[in-house]
């Protein structure tokens, strides 16, 4: 008689194997099943849907806190899931997990966002995908809110399952949890971006900076919610074609 | 009396400001107002919507053909945009276009596609943008078909606009063009994407390489519209949210 196997969870990150919220991440994962750690060796923010193309991967083992076992990757959140999925893992994933990131990905964030972007992979691949971000960028913020939405959502996900071709995407602030609510996606964008200066050698550099600006305030967006203190819990997909414009446009011939 | 200034065009790609495709754009830009050139100053293909955040960027001084005048920047295309938006160019932009890239951005290509990202990150500013891509890799593809239709739909949305929020994503066969399709962007995505090998020093590596597998063979599709030998145009929008399962979701209670 066999036992049956423990759910596999995949986790990746994009802040990189050493950050704190991928172990606070791989915490809660345990919880659930079997733990596999794939991410990349380095930090790989803001890297959007990267994947490397021109040079080739490497995958380091690794073990943190002497309990998780993984790989590191010389590549993008993207490239992770990719070669766990095609090459380092024994069996398939039943959940891939992301995160949990040091920064917000609500809002216009998702589309520079390289947790997102391994949990997206994830869903293209064919996983029930999520993607975790804590709004505090300081690396020592206190995630005990976030891993509990993390368990929430985990949770519901093995037990419900996702719909195929859906990523569910969650914000959290800093601190305990005051609650989870849906939201869609807020329109925003950031503003004065750059920062101008001069090099000891008279030559023009510029430092991305950024204000984000919100553009809509309707109350049920994912910044709304984070703004009220709760998590926000956005579905999202990959098809962008702008389905109703697209059935306007249908009759103009070009 | 003032004569009233031409259109101002920002033309940006993928493949760097040395590919046969940004010149074949450029040319055809240049039929519609002043163009002026930022792209990346080498290859940066499947960059996805990534941008630089941790190192510095700089933009040089080039002109190609003795006629274009631009900067090349050493970053990413989603931070020519925004580079070129805020710091290099002397009155904004009346269109972003990117391109020609030199492989297909139909279908999931999309996501990781620099090109496009360049496009819609006009888009998140403000501007009409529309990406072009060529479906053939080869650096000397005929672009001529890709070019016309570049031109049609370049008269297109500086006569009629684009509605906020959208990009036009465009995909041309390479040769003579047989005509532009309204598509969808179609189901796909890569399986199989990995050659693993070893090195001399008896360690592993992995090359990306990847069967694009197409997932609905629906007719309206862009990849249905390219396989019928005719270009694809696609009106695509960066809400990723899922709208219609969000409605669902909406009621469960986590």
């Amino acid at each position: 008689m066999t036992a049956k196997k423990q759910p596999l969870i995949l986790v990746c990150n994009d802040d990189g194997i050493f950050s704190k919220g991928i172990k606070a991440l791989a915490d809660v994962a345990s919880e659930f099943g079997e733990v596999q750690v794939v991410a990349p060796d380095r930090q790989q923010s803001a890297v959007g849907h990267a994947i490397t193309v021109t040079t080739p991967l490497r995958a380091q083992d690794f073990t943190f806190d002497g309990r998780f076992e993984g790989k590191s990757v010389n590549g993008t959140p993207a490239d992770c899931i990719k070669l766990a999925h095609n090459q380092l893992l024994d069996r398939k994933p039943d959940l891939v997990v992301s995160g949990i990131n040091h920064g917000s990905n609500a809002g216009i964030n998702i589309i520079y966002s390289g947790t997102v972007s391994a949990a997206t992979e994830g869903t293209v691949l064919g996983y029930p995908s999520i993607a975790f971000s804590c709004t505090d960028f300081d690396e020592d913020a206190d995630l005990s809110g976030c891993q509990e939405a993390a368990r929430k959502v985990i949770r519901y996900v093995i037990e419900n399952g996702l719909q195929k071709g859906v990523t569910l995407n969650l914000n959290a602030p800093s601190g305990p949890l005051k609650g989870i609510k849906w939201a869609h996606q807020a329109k925003s964008r950031y503003v004065e971006e750059f920062e101008g200066r001069v090099d000891p050698f008279n030559r023009d550099y510029y430092w991305m900076t950024g204000k984000f600006e919100l553009l809509e305030k309707t109350g049920d967006t994912d910044i709304d919610a984070l703004d009220e203190g709760y998590a926000s819990l956005t579905p999202i997909q990959y098809d962008l074609t702008a389905r109703k414009l697209l059935s306007e446009l249908k009759n103009v011939e070009l």
